[in-house]
């Protein structure tokens, strides 16, 4: 009878005496690495009031009593860790990257703004904001240093704004080296999101773009549980004020959230918003799952979606006049 | 007779012949700068109904009336422009430090605590944050390269963490240099605003500390401003919502404002606070006003004001716990 225990593989005769033994090394990680696998196969495990300690003992894997227990509670401390790690699975990791993005991008729109403030007063006519201006900046520093084949040559010269001392300007240039150095990191947290998605979630990354999929597995928490959504909620995911004033009060119900986002949502026009949210919703959703369960690419899809939408605009080309009149008029009589 | 004009200085008989002529180049910027000088001392400025135009030319000036008309122009506009230039005073740059400081401060905090976050799924019992985390991130990377002589090695070694894979380890590494560098701008701008504060306010310097000093010329708009305040307003600057609501309703007048943050006043004891904050606004008044209208450095200043403290902690030792009780008592009255 072939018995897996943590610490090797045994081979027992009907009493339960070791014919033969393959023993592990007593390397504490691989052994917990080890006791996990067993622990998800459950197969072959040690039959009821069968003596572990002694058998490890008697097969020459431990020396004492006291040495099977030692190793027995570092490989189950080792295993517990291993547990706790793999909390961190690729969909949180993208999760973590999407929240440092947004604060990212906060910082960097704050401090461009400062920074748009600060040089403003040397060199009001440059025309340039956010990345460009930083570029500018690290580039020049003081206006006067701009070479004459830049197309800002003669705005600088010519410029009303004050003379940019050396203190000031190597301050002012460093802060712009900063921003800069921000900048660089919004493009390298996308570039992460990106190619996560394509290995956590390909089909929805397919479907929704990166950083919308993205979005919505960190509004969602995980991507088991926006799996796990119907398609219903993920159409009004990120619009959870809209949706509870829906509840609440007489509001109408959001028609999209951050789907919102989406191309084919915000290219089709008003009258048919609202359909094709909840088309590009319901095939986000069987992207989704896709993901999850099998985690297979699927491109049709996006063909299938494309279609979809396209049937929908060819079924209503027109604005619903009347039926926007009497919603009208309903709204009006319920107010009073 | 001798004549200041923008052109040059010309000598004169009693009748207005030119009889001899000191011109100046046909630089504009000199030519703008010769004339703003001009406009400043009024010596010898040419007596009224003097021909202007005609003595250029026939200095040998200009070679025509169109040509002195084409210079007076750029002169002036150029003028005008070193006029608009010089509006960024020293006591103005400091205020751009100061702001783009908290910006500065307020963002580094947010990153900071993003990356605490974002690492501390990796190395929970690292106990590091702030400059401290982001540098041995920057350093280390992944807690399985922490040097053996590191203090935090074992705790590495044995961390309940997760594994970094390579990939987010570069993200959040680049992350922590970003962040590094907005800690290093935090030091670069206090540094500069410790140099300007010495050269543009040095008595106000002596008294409040760089920082407070820089933040009370923020709060007041410039140091004219906080000049022109009485020392009683300087007392209570950045307690604006204590003070509005003091004029207001029955509460209390506030005792300081942002000047709390000096150590004569935050070490004093309550029921002292209010007077050494009196004490303290009012030499920072003083100081202000000396540093703007003569700018000579008195280091008997701060000497006066820590005598005067010691009179009050000495005149002051015990809480007045009679006058306190009588007046709770009175609030209490009020109140009803």
């Amino acid at each position: 009878m072939k018995i897996n225990t943590w610490f090797g593989t045994l081979e027992t005769d009907i009493v339960g005496e070791i014919l033969e033994s393959r023993l592990l090394s007593k390397d504490i990680r691989k052994l917990a690495l080890h006791s996990l696998s067993l622990r998800e196969s459950r197969s072959n495990l040690p039959p009821e009031g069968f003596d572990l300690k002694a058998a490890a003992i008697k097969s020459g894997f431990a020396e004492s009593p006291a040495e099977y227990y030692f190793l027995l509670h570092e490989v189950t401390l080792e295993a517990a860790k291993l547990q706790v790690s793999s909390a961190i699975t690729p969909d949180q990791r993208i999760i973590q990257a999407v929240e440092a993005l947004d604060d990212v991008n906060e910082t960097t729109n704050a401090l461009s703004e400062r920074l748009s403030e600060w040089y403003g007063g040397y060199f009001p006519e440059s025309g340039l904001g956010g990345e460009d201006l930083a570029l500018f900046i690290v580039k020049y520093g003081s206006r006067e240093n701009v070479s004459s084949e830049d197309p800002l040559y003669s705005k600088a010269r010519n410029s009303m704004g004050a003379k940019l001392e050396p203190a000031d300007e190597a301050l002012i240039k460093d802060f712009a080296e900063s921003v800069l150095s921000l900048y660089e990191r919004r493009r390298q947290i996308e570039v992460y999101i990106e190619n996560s998605m394509e290995q956590v979630a390909p089909n929805l990354k397919h479907i929704a773009g990166p950083m919308l999929g993205a979005r919505l597995i960190s509004l969602a928490g995980s991507l088991k549980k926006l799996a796990e959504f119907p398609s219903s909620t993920i159409q009004v995911i990120g619009a959870s004020k809209a949706l509870f004033k829906h509840l609440r009060a007489r509001a109408p119900s959001p028609k999209h959230g951050i789907i919102y986002s989406h191309p084919l949502v915000n290219t089709a026009p008003w009258w048919l918003r609202g359909k094709v949210a909840r088309a590009v919703a319901s095939k986000l959703s069987l992207a989704a799952r896709i993901d999850f369960y099998s985690g297979e690419k699927d491109p049709s899809l996006i063909e299938k979606l494309e279609a979809k939408v396209l049937q929908i605009r060819t079924l209503n080309p027109r604005p619903p006049q009347k039926k926007q009149e009497s919603g009208a008029k309903l709204k009006k009589r319920r107010r009073k």
